[in-house]
């Protein structure tokens, strides 16, 4: 890590900022400026105060996305407030440039209570096309994107949930593939149940999944639970770990199938866990920037597959590899909610977009560079609509 | 204006939008996610975390200026709403880059209310390094202004009472120099009382001039007048119309040596009283996008110098002039406050721009596109900070 850290240092001492915003038209000439700008802007501004729904031709909103944080959740560094943040959101910013096309800009939040979360992003919403909630703590973060659902007619896409979701839902169904076992009979522990735990959870209910258990520092969630639940635990105690199960990952995790490490702690899975599994163990240690093992010792443990959130290593299951590309399919397609029909329909088709040649332990899921990834969520996006 | 009209709506129609946010890297390379992107970006954000004034280094908060409006007061057309504004905001944004080389990016907000908007500016204030306040309806604006830069450590600049101002001052600077006449000795009527005729009697006072009437749609305002006032009105009755002169613009405007328009009323002026003016009477007739008097007919009527704040006219007294390249000092500098001595230096800084030579009744102002401007601005508020 130290190289990585001294390049990315040096990096951005460098840049001062990784973003830009700029005109469409460059070196504007001054014929231009009277048509952009006063007096030719006001009849732009009358016709959209006539025909509110011309705001998505006469204007960037249909591609402006707020990538909104409070800064309580960063990586896996905790809360380190909206200014430490900013690195973070200008990052993802170029990659939905760089993957997306989109104007993503960060709103780094001063406020970290529930309520003043909603007002902030209820008042900045006329200029935005879609919300990106990020790196907000988990369960205020749930409970803030249920209400703005209610309240705003654009989508409200939580990465750290749908995005996560839809990435490793995608990589699981290569995994299978691969190690001959099927969704409906692998037993799966997540662990973690934050925001990315959460809809992990729910994404791989909803593709047909039957034993999943989600685990978080008090152990396995069930139904009846009395410690260190909330709303949204309890809706897994009722779709997940139908057995009751209880006991922590270290109980949990024998006889199972499949690993997905949500749980932002570094190092929470050993190598003699691994030997308990069931064979051709699949492990995703997703928490960044520190897995829950490192995919050296855990293939040496006899991990068939492994995957990490990293770009450090092979099979980067990184969000990344999906919300530039379904967030730009969300825009074109003026897609309003989250659905999981969406979701589903869009970790299948990244998942399908790596051919059965290419598919190998190694190499479970697309490339972000792979152009093939926006194109195969259009078509499967496209379809959905017209059911 | 028609035609105008018509390719203005054409442009924006085939633009969709007139901005763009980008990566300043092009064509990422995987090596480079790692560094802007996890894991190598967590660094940088431990980094800010332990030393905060790291975050004007490591990021763009130092670039990047929020375009803030309610869309209560947009141009000459009034409270239009914050999405039939974003176009303007737009326009402005991409002047930024333009001319000062700034990220600005319009925040529309759904709320009019003080305390709603003075939250939620201080709700996004981190990833920002200054904050333009835009077309939001006067006195609202200038409490929310107050407000603000009682509590926020970046600069609050408020475009339609600063950046106004100080072109005005420019220009009549240098239109002085034409009629030979001086700032202590002229009279001057301002006709509107809102943020910009607020910012123009309060810096035309702090340059000297001593002879100010300040009307708004109730006549000349003087101390001791009962109807519509309010905490602004006030105070500008403190420094203007001593005499305490009561009227009707067309009363008081007789014998007047400058009339100076931002009054959002078209047609405000006519011919005859201009001829009742002092010798060579100075008529800047800026409300936008139609001005107080035509250009030709004020001409006719026997004005020497005329100004329009409109792109179609000679002598563009408008604060695209100001804003874009001012910003950039005040970034540059960090500048946290904007001071009469600031606006003062920077107006004539810019009026300076104009060589001897060069002045003339039909060029009382340089080209936005002078690149002198700014680094005349920047060599002015240098010494300023010296002092």
């Amino acid at each position: 890590m130290n190289k990585i850290t001294k390049k990315a240092l040096e990096l951005h001492n460098k840049l001062h900022g990784k973003i830009v915003i700029t005109g469409k038209i460059h070196k504007l000439r001054p014929g231009e400026i009277k048509l952009i700008y006063t007096p030719g802007v006001a009849a732009v501004c009358e016709e959209i105060y006539r025909h509110p729904e011309k705001k998505y031709d006469l204007t960037s909103k249909g591609n402006n996305v707020a990538i909104v944080t409070d800064g309580t959740r960063i990586l896996g560094l905790g809360n380190i407030g909206p200014n430490a943040a900013l690195p973070v959101m200008e990052g993802k910013a170029v990659l939905y440039r760089e993957f997306g096309g989109v104007n993503a800009f960060p709103i780094c939040l001063n406020v970290t209570k529930k309520e003043e979360i909603i007002s902030a992003i209820l008042a900045i919403e006329p200029a935005f096309g879609a919300i990106n909630l990020e790196d907000i703590e988990s369960p205020k973060v749930l409970e803030i994107s249920k209400e703005l659902e209610k309240s705003l007619s654009i989508p409200v896409f939580h990465d750290d949930r749908h995005g996560t979701s839809v990435v490793v839902l995608a990589a699981l169904i290569n995994s299978l593939k691969l190690v001959k076992k099927q969704l409906d009979s692998v037993r799966i522990i997540v662990a973690g149940a934050g925001s990315a735990g959460y809809g992990i959870a729910k994404l791989l209910t909803s593709s047909g999944c039957k034993n999943i258990i989600v685990t978080d520092s008090n152990g396995a969630i069930y139904h009846g639970r009395q410690e260190n639940m909330n709303e949204y635990k309890e809706e897994l105690a009722k779709i997940t770990n139908l057995k009751k199960e209880t006991g922590l990952i270290h109980d949990v995790l024998k006889k199972s199938d499949v690993f997905i490490g949500v749980s932002g702690k570094k190092n929470l899975v050993n190598p003699g866990l691994i030997k308990k599994m069931n064979r051709d163990p699949i492990i995703f240690a997703l928490t960044n920037p520190d897995p829950e093992i490192k995919p050296g010792i855990a293939k040496s443990a006899g991990a068939r597959i492994v995957a990490t959130g990293s770009y450090l290593y092979h099979n980067k299951v990184n969000n990344a590899l999906v919300f530039p590309h379904l967030m730009r399919v969300i825009l074109d397609r003026k897609i309003t909610k989250i659905t999981p029909d969406l979701l589903l329909a869009t970790a299948r088709a990244i998942a399908d977009t790596v051919s059965k040649k290419d598919l190998s332990y190694d190499n479970i899921i697309p490339d972000t560079y792979d152009k093939q990834i926006q194109k195969n969520i259009f078509k499967a996006v496209s379809r959905l609509r017209l059911k």
